[in-house]
Parts: C-alpha cells; sequence; structure tokens
C-alpha cells in the first residue's frame, strides 16, 4: 500500500473458497463479507471468494453468487471462483466472477476419485469452459491449477513428463495461465524449482501460480525455490486454513501472513500492509469460531524496528 | 543409515541443549540419556548435549559432566558441549566434550545484557579458550556461533560489515568454525543467502553452521537459502524444542523432522534415518510431560512411496 511501484509478487488468497470449503462448519454469509472486505482491505489483489458447486454438495458454497457480487465492489481486486466444470462456469459467469480456476489433476487415479473423469477429459471440459468464456464473459481469465503435479496419495509419485504433457494439452486448448499445485504436500524446493522451470522451458507466460501447501512445514521453502524459478503468483490462504481435508491435524494451505512476511523482508514487494492482513484474522476467527488458525508472524509479531 | 556414501549435509542437533536450556522444567538425567541415546540410533552425527553454566544459574544442565560421559560412548557422534567462558571450557574440556562452542553476540547491546561483555571482550575470552584448548585438549573443535548476526531484538538492525568484522576477528583468533545464529528469528532467505556467500568470501572454509530459527515461519527457507549459498551444516532441534525463550507461544529452533525432511525430499542425504529420528520424540516427551513439541512431519507422517 505504501510502495508507489507495482507489486512484485501477487498473492493470491484462496481462503473464503479452499479454506471455508474444507471446514466443516459453515462460515455465515456476512461474516464472509466482512472478512473479504477486511482483505480487500489489506492490500490482497486477487482473492479466490467461492467455489460454483451445487449446494448439496458444498453447503458451505450455497452463497457463492452472492458473495461474488459483494466482492466485486473491490474494484481494484480480482475476483475468483473456483469451477469444477461448464455448469459451474455458467453460475460463476453469471454472477460476474472475473477469473475462473479450475482444477484439473495430472494423476488419473486423483482426478477419477474426485470427478470420475480422467485428465484428457477434463481438458475437454475445460475446451468447453474457454467455449463458455469466448460467447458471454471474453474479458474473463481462465486459469487451470493442475492437481497433484508434486505427487499423488493414490497414485503416489507424478511424471514430471506428465505434467508437462498436461500442461502442453491445456496451452493448446487456449488456456489463459497453468498453475501448479501440490496438493498433497509432497513437493519440496528441488523438484518445485526444475518443474517450474520447465513449465517456463515449454508454455513460457502461461506458467501461473504455485499453489503450496505446508504439510511437512516445506510451503514457504517451497515457495522461495518457485520465486526463485521465476513464479510471480503465490496461492496461499489466510491462518493456513483449508488444503488439507484428509489429514486432520496437519495444516494444508501456505499461510498468506508469513508468506507476505518473507516476501516483505527479503525486500520483494507484495502491495499488502501485514498489520491490516494480521487483522484480517479477526473476521476470520469470528466467523469460525474455535476453528484453528495457523500463522507464525502473527504469533510471534513483526520484528523491532519493521516499516509500517 | 542406508547410503554408503557420506552425508552430504551434516545435521547439527542441538535439542539436549539448547532445548532443555530453554524450557523451565529439569529433565531427570535418565531420560536425558535415553533421548541422546536414540538420536545417536536415528543417525545424527553431533549432539550439542549439555551446556557447562553454574548449577545454580541453570539447574537444568547440572548433570552436565555426567551427560557428557554417558554420550561418549556413541562413537560415531561428535559429542558438543556450549560453554560460556573460559571457566565452562575448563569443565567441558575434564568432562571429555569433543567440540565447543561459544556464543558471541555481534550486537554489542545483545552481549552487554547476556554476558555483560563486548563483543571485543568476547574475543579475548575466546582466545583464552583456544590456550586452554592446545594446552589440555589439542583434539578439541571450537566453534563460535555468532549471535544476533541477522537482527536484535534490543538493537535492531544488525550492519553486515559487523558480522563480517566480528568473523574476521575470530578467524584470526584461530577459531575452527564460525556459524552465524539467527537468535532471534528475525532473519529472511535473501539476507541468509548474501550474509553466508559473504562469510566464505572473507574466511572461506572457516563459515560454520546455520542456525536458525522458525519464529516467524521461515526456519526452513532460509535452511534452503544457506545450502544454496554452500553452508553444509544446520542447527535444529527435535520438536522444535527451544531456541524462543522470550517470546512464549511461538516456537524457536528449526525442527529437525521438518529439516530433515526437506533435504531427504531433495535428494540430499543427511544420515539419518526419519523414521528412527521421529521415534525420538518419545524419550524427549517421556522426559518432558506435557511441553508442547512442534514438527509438520510427524503430524502428517511421511507420504505415500517415501523410501525407507
Amino acid at each position: 500500500m505504501t510502495s508507489i511501484q507495482a507489486p512484485e509478487v501477487l498473492i493470491s488468497e484462496v481462503g473464503p473458497r479452499d479454506g471455508l470449503q474444507s471446514v466443516k462448519a459453515t462460515m455465515p454469509t456476512a461474516d464472509k463479507l466482512r472478512w473479504i472486505d477486511a482483505l480487500a482491505s489489506a492490500g490482497l489483489r486477487e482473492i479466490e471468494v467461492a467455489s460454483f458447486v451445487p449446494a448439496q454438495l458444498l453447503p458451505q458454497m450455497a452463497d457463492a453468487a452472492q458473495v461474488v457480487q459483494h466482492a466485486l465492489r473491490h474494484t481494484d481486486v480480482r475476483i475468483m471462483a473456483l469451477v469444477p466444470n461448464l455448469r459451474g462456469a455458467q453460475a460463476a459467469l453469471q454472477a460476474g466472477a472475473q477469473k475462473l480456476t479450475l482444477p484439473v489433476s495430472v494423476s488419473p487415479a486423483h482426478s477419477l476419485a474426485n470427478v470420475r473423469k480422467t485428465p484428457e477429459d477434463m481438458v475437454e471440459e475445460v475446451q468447453a469452459v474457454l467455449r463458455l468464456r469466448d460467447d458471454i464473459a471474453p474479458g474473463v481469465f481462465v486459469e487451470v491449477g493442475m492437481s497433484t503435479a508434486f505427487g499423488c496419495t493414490l497414485q503416489g509419485q507424478v511424471p514430471e513428463d506428465d505434467v508437462l504433457r498436461l500442461a502442453q494439452l491445456l496451452a493448446q486448448a487456449g488456456v489463459d495461465e497453468i498453475g501448479l499445485s501440490d496438493t498433497t504436500g509432497m513437493a519440496n524446493p528441488a523438484q518445485v524449482r526444475r518443474l517450474f522451470q520447465r513449465m517456463f522451458q515449454e508454455i513460457g507466460p502461461l506458467t501461473g501460480a504455485a499453489h503450496l501447501h505446508n504439510t511437512r512445514g516445506l510451503g514457504l521453502a517451497n515457495a522461495l525455490a518457485a520465486y526463485e524459478a521465476g513464479v510471480r503468483t503465490f496461492d496461499s490462504s489466510l491462518g493456513g486454513l483449508g488444503g488439507c481435508p484428509y489429514a486432520p491435524g496437519a495444516s494444508g494451505n501456505v499461510v498468506t501472513e508469513d508468506l507476505v512476511f518473507m516476501f516483505e523482508a527479503m525486500g520483494v514487494s507484495t502491495g499488502i500492509d501485514l498489520n491490516l492482513l494480521m487483522a484480517a484474522r479477526a473476521p476470520l476467527k469470528a466467523g469460525l469460531p474455535g476453528e484453528p488458525l495457523y500463522g507464525m508472524t502473527p504469533e510471534a509479531g513483526l520484528p523491532k524496528g519493521w516499516r509500517t
């Protein structure tokens, strides 16, 4: 906020979608809106605010359209929604979402288990979404996050060539941005650097976000490796909410507060005010009482002499 | 353990000293010995087992000599002790310690507050220790860990030139190894890389361990940066015990389990068996009931398909 030049990295906050989708409780809509407002005030410029899935499957997301419509008042924030398929994309575009993100799993086992489709079937689904976008909302950005890019709890190792092959198919389909997700918290810094370097070689500037988890504590080290490989968009979640529904007690998403602290401490600007970011934990806590939050920087506080 | 070649990095376990010194409870001697035995069994090859300070100041370390003498049975482990001054060094050498580590703070404010001596006075103390070592135990290694190298809670920023100047003085004094400590959890990866690179330029192979804290979640990212700068010795503590006596609730030392997981996942050998390492938490918990332990890898478990 205090920086005159554009931020050097884009922090894409996924808490209101990925986080809220992963917890059992449903946050009341009014609390969601207050939380999103606080995130926007802190300087976040991209927020994944909802998932467009049937309400009977995910009651936490029943108010997705209302949440998108409210969030659009933040004209300097790109309002993003997750859509699992064409039907979800239709609803998200009607609600006014400015960026869609579709998960496409590299692991066939994971893909079949989650959406009963192979990765190749999902590329066709993405093409249908792109056609719809071209027809009714040509300004909207379509991103694919490639799940299980660094390993899969069902399949085990995921060959890097499989990741690159799927990325090529998605690039040919016309996707605007293709990111890599460490869905299962199996990535390590050497692998993250190598795989993103290969992504830049093969699909150049279509290479998108690093979506990293902190399941085994390597979240920030992996983010550092991705940054060094050239990545400039990072998904994370306030308080580390969500990202790991299958491992109770283990943290999932990289914690936004710690990620922003790392970059700002390194002198890499994020455009985010750390004090306001930490203040955005209050509406999150209010809307999800008793839910455990992560984050070392909020616990320790900012160092003595930290610039404001 | 399974690797035939020598490990590529040395993990120096500081829990029995740094960890136990930071908690209020005193671990019974028998539990300490069981814990150290478990650490040795897991493949650790350097363990800081005690601090030689007056028992009235640190009752947790009253059994230091007994602990060193027991630990020496692990002939493939280098048994290390912290000594604050010449008197401590005398006691540690008499007990048979194979490596001494002396903390010398770069920040005059921190140094005066802790030991009522300036950094320059401490260099003289180190010289006295080196003379003693030469006289009575010439095979013993003497390391200095430079505290507050990345920032100080009293002084704020610590100029990098001050760090390098003190390193030069210590090198001229004849210290065997000079490491950098992020005593206050203020380091960031850019700073860690830059400062260790300058250390290698100025004092070459005398550059020693990275002693990093996880106070704001950056511990492993900082370790990665240090590794990339050429550091091959890393201090850490099982369960993240200790390292942060002044910030209750905030973790201190880098967690050995997560650090070893990171390096092994990257294909950088540590010589440590991760399953045995996690099993070494049991004697730690038994000896310090109720003490909170950290570590994401122990919570999440090793990934599917992890080599044994």
